[in-house]
């Protein structure tokens, strides 16, 4: 089995599981008790807050560590947005921040405060720019990530962290990608991580909150981690968190450059080896791990179970895997195919020979999907001046793939209507005619679903 | 070292221990993914939900894991509260609750809601009567502890769960202190329990929510263990945590009759062995493993440090115990004497031998803490009527020493003013009369502090 997707969760580093189980018998204790145990618990506590406030280049009392990377975000936002209060309720946050960003965004908002999302470019990166444009006297809050956690796309963090400076408003970076490759430059005021992103074990987050901001832990009162982080402390856990990310980050250097390398062969390769391949993600700006592509004609959850037989396991953005019926809001908002989506993030320590075998079997699992999915018979019928593709009922990639099927049948310059009820067309529709060279005229509601215009031009 | 703080953590069960090493192999992945390692994270988190379901004795889907005991009240309380928001906005919490409910109802109150105390008996009890009475049409919740975290006392909540079934009232019971133990009888309506106080390792929190009881899960969005604990799945400690609790559980009937004797014991023999001392709690209905008593003229920090020198854990409810400068509210709310508190909770697995050397060494620990206090001059002067102990700027357990030292001088029917402007007096002065067998008139303001009237009747 390869593991390629480090992204979600990193495989537990020997360091992390060395120290886990030394804190195991010193660490269970309760920090805040004066006899032997706790006074241990707290040295403990102590030194891994240390060790990670250097780590992120922070004040030991600037730094708290919560139950997860998500908990992280949800208090860091809204204890800033309430320590921020009487400036006013604007909340700035990226397009492509993690679920976890925008799901706090949407309950800021409906409480009654405003939200501004700022857009991204094709490869997923904000301009700062843009967010010196979204700033507003009522600003709590701005959001943005170190780089993005789908495509590996690493965000202009100094930039925005210096206008937002200038403008007196605190920039909270997740840096829950990024943390274990090093340190977050510029002057932020806010920053959340999360330990098994960087091969720490699940359980603990970062909160990093730096002197001078205005801050007030929202729930109930608990006055265990400055008050910020509820919750008896998760301490063999954490202190595996701290050592981990020491021993990452003197590997960090090094092992950039292999990972790189590896990630860079996928990036030239892949389009060379699967037809109607699109590789998304900013090409120069990005995180050594991570590489991302989408297919055309491809189901991404029957891809990822074709790629899990052959023993690679990775991920997708597609709207078809696991639980959910949209397509990801990363490659939304970048405005790139979705469809047969997969992402994949390498490990430290990937040997070379997993990704040339994992070049070698992919287009055989891409042809194999697409070869299930070639099938259908095109459901077309012509009505006055359009060809119409009725895709209605059909789930992605299966509209897409209709409408490849008639283009050659449309005169240049003539009109194909695809109806399609899945919401995934939306993008891919738009995202296939980018690629194949012919002009996306828009969409218009039909009886049933929605009606997509594409007009032939080569 | 002898640990008798079981209550507060107990040390990690040797079956949690393996049970941790086991899945950190196999258990780091997301258990959301599709591919094999995700596939088999998802098998251990069903496994462990079955297995703590079954311990609970409700359905798998009706338990989720939490990051903490606190955290699973402070989501459990917010969410039926909410879920409950269009019958009424009343809350019903005993006073002698863990600080994460009275908080949770204190965050109930600032944001307009409305909260009765239900207050105990001197055993820390209260009465299913009680509860009854405070039922009202709007009342949204109601909460009771299994049993008492600082006093062991155990709470009738199969007569409360009547009471507020009846009433179509949901009540929440806090089983963090009893879980181990056994299932939490009765038709409660939601559950909460804390890991580490079995055993199992810290991290891991549950709460259950028994079907068709409304919820609605406050914060933001996060679809992980059915939308009410957010964040990554602490996936090896919650393997470990519903592994050691049914191994805590296999041997807790036999466990409970030795440990039940050895708090028999100091229950028994600490008042024979200490002068002025007072064994708090209910005598019948308590937990195992826990028994506590409160030393006159004597303060809590510095015993603490006597006995953990004499090798011996043991926690303190008294004002004058590690950060806190307030008597813990539990030993507040049943009327008892604080100063000079030890609460000893023992893990499981205590040898007999301890207990006895425990014994052996209370008496010099006290009587050490007593000779160190003893020595300061009574600062009385007589005026007018009544005697005056001027004992302002002094701290717990000098009041009390003062008027100790006094009341000889006091004919029978005469009164003494206590001066004092340490929060405990309150508690403490009252107290000592009701152990002496004086009468304990009131207070009244004075030109500094307050004036704690006490009259000599023997």
């Amino acid at each position: 089995m390869s593991y390629f997707d480090a992204a979600s969760a990193a495989p537990l580093h020997p360091v992390a599981r060395q120290a886990f189980q030394a804190s195991l018998d010193e660490g269970w204790a309760d920090p805040a008790r004066l006899y032997r145990e706790g006074r241990r618990a707290r040295m403990l506590l102590d030194a891994a807050r240390e060790a990670a406030a250097e780590a992120v280049d922070c004040r030991p009392d600037e730094l708290v560590f919560t139950s997860s990377g998500t908990r992280a975000v949800h208090s860091g936002i809204a204890g800033a947005l309430a320590g921020r209060r009487r400036v006013g309720r604007h909340l700035i946050v990226s397009a492509v921040e993690h679920s976890s960003v925008l799901h706090s965004a949407d309950v800021h908002e409906a409480g009654g405060g405003a939200v501004t999302q700022v857009g991204v470019d094709r490869g997923g990166v904000v301009t700062a720019a843009a967010y010196g444009a979204a700033l507003r006297g009522d600003t709590a809050l701005a959001c943005l990530q170190s780089a993005n956690h789908e495509v590996g796309s690493e965000q202009p963090v100094g930039a925005v962290a210096e206008l937002c400076r200038e403008a007196g408003v605190p920039l909270l970076v997740d840096a829950a990608q990024s943390l274990g490759w090093g340190r977050v430059e510029g002057d932020w005021s806010l920053l959340t991580a999360s330990a098994h992103k960087w091969g720490g074990p699940s359980g603990v987050g970062l909160l990093v909150v730096r002197k001078g901001v205005r801050f007030a832990a929202q729930g109930p009162v608990d006055e265990r981690e400055s008050g910020r982080a509820a919750g008896f402390e998760n301490l063999p856990a954490i202190v595996a968190a701290a050592a981990s990310l020491r021993a990452v980050r003197a590997e960090a250097a090094q092992e950039a450059i292999r990972l790189r390398e590896l990630t860079e062969r996928i990036r030239a390769r892949v389009p060379e080896l699967v037809s109607d391949v699109e590789v998304v993600g900013d090409p120069v700006r990005r995180l050594p791990g991570i590489v991302t592509f989408s297919c055309l004609y491809v189901d991404g959850e029957t891809l990822l179970h074709e790629l899990d037989r052959a023993g690679f396991s990775v991920s997708s953005g597609s709207s078809c895997t696991s639980s959910t019926l949209t397509p990801s809001h990363v490659l939304k908002a970048m405005g790139v195919l979705s469809e047969g989506n997969v992402r994949v993030s390498l490990p430290l320590g990937t040997p070379e020979e997993d990704v040339d075998r994992f070049l070698a079997v992919l287009p055989g699992a891409v042809a194999a999907v697409r070869e299930k999915l070639g099938a259908p018979a095109p459901a077309t019928i012509v009505r006055e001046d359009a060809l119409v593709v009725d895709a209605l009922g059909k789930r992605c990639p299966i509209p897409v793939i209709e409408l490849a099927k008639v283009i050659g049948e449309v005169p240049v310059g003539g009109t194909v209507r695809v109806l399609s009820d899945d919401e995934a067309a939306r993008l891919d529709i738009p995202a296939w005619c980018e690629m194949r060279g012919q002009r996306y005229v828009g969409e218009e509601p039909a009886d049933r679903g929605t009606a997509y215009l594409v007009r032939r031009v080569s």
